[in-house]
């Protein structure tokens, strides 16, 4: 159990995702992040529906992984369609004083932010590590990118001031569940978010960046004096 | 044999492709297009390579079946990396007076765009019925989307203008060798293309479209009456 190894951090992502899915009402349709401190949110949902606490509701996940994990833990599963989600909930690798985030290092970027842009209420959780005056300052922008000509389009970036690097934890470049490589990206000292954005979108081979701009409505957020709740 | 069905297009298309493979020197790295038109442009290029006319040429295919005829008609054939290719040759679904193009029926058309910016010259060949006044005028413009959530992408297509459909010869739809699906969009009557193709590219969910904006460099163009040679 994380409890054992880490147990200062652990708990403060279980108690700040906790407060997350007291959020959810039996009937909703959730969307299910992915990653370390989603993972609690998701075993906790299973907890309220096991007991009966939580009637009707479906989950909509936003990776192979926490599909697996949902089903595991007693939440029915459906694909994502077009009908809004009522709330999704998710960590974030970076969270700016205007809940703009960064997301991606899970790996699951695309997939999370098509599935909750559809969430009426998307709630991030997070601990205060995660905290930054400007995105960028501590974390990568992760950008998936096709793997087809990859080089080429890592050069593409490099000429927009993006220095990073293939994300490569073994011998192999990991590869999303969309078959894709993910770049992690350093940002410069000083950028406008949106402007960036889509300069990046809008760069031949680029498939999805990690900026979620706009999109968080409250941020859950765990410190050692107690859970925080932030909102833009 | 093509030319027993369908005698006057498919030759015309031949000689189309003979004019653009005599710009091919020895020596030259060269990009491979994809569909009934380049077709004819790889055997020709393979006839050249197998008679001893051209030496140390390689190919770099913008798909898995015109890499797998490259091969087979000889042409040594490298994945796609960052260095300039001399020369591609591919067809169009459409080409306007200025050489803006619309590509991407053959389903090929990130792997196509990504190898072909890359080209000092950028080669098509067509015959007489591509040529447009305007783009979108007889063809849709293929989308290359993401599976995941495509249903909610192509909400947010049709939102921008764009009414069409996924395309979906039997009862699967179609897959891109990069895995994603493409929808098939009517372009509205009047248009900017190079701020439609920046919306499109932005929108949540888009991998590639298949506007060619600005990069071919010449078209030979098959008529009755002979092959036409056009310049932006």
């Amino acid at each position: 159990m994380p409890e054992n190894t880490v147990p200062d951090l652990e708990a403060l992502k279980k108690e700040a995702a906790l407060r997350a899915v007291a959020l959810v009402h039996s009937g909703m349709r959730v969307g299910l992040g992915t990653g370390s401190t989603a993972k609690y949110a998701i075993e906790a949902i299973g907890e309220r529906v096991l007991s009966g606490d939580l009637k009707g509701v479906v989950g909509v996940a936003t990776s192979d992984a926490s599909e697996a994990l949902a089903r595991q833990v007693g939440i029915p599963v459906e694909p994502l369609d077009p009908r809004p989600l009522d709330l999704a909930i998710d960590g974030a690798d970076e969270i700016d004083p205007r809940l703009n985030l960064i997301k991606g290092l899970g790996g699951a970027l695309l997939r999370e932010k098509l599935t909750e842009v559809q969430a009426r209420q998307l709630v991030i959780i997070a601990d205060q590590t995660k905290l930054v005056t400007r995105l960028g300052e501590k974390a990568p922008l992760p950008v998936e990118i096709a793997r087809f000509g990859f080089l080429s389009t890592i050069e593409r970036l490099r000429a927009l001031g993006l220095v990073g690097r293939l994300r490569q934890p073994g011998a192999q470049p990991y590869v999303t569940d969309n078959g894709n490589y993910i770049f992690d990206a350093g940002l410069p000292a000083s950028f406008d978010a949106a402007a960036f954005e889509r300069q990046i979108k809008g760069t031949l081979g680029v498939v999805e960046t990690g900026f979620f701009l706009g999109m968080a409505d409250v941020a859950f957020v765990a410190a050692p004096e107690g859970v925080r709740e932030l909102r833009p």
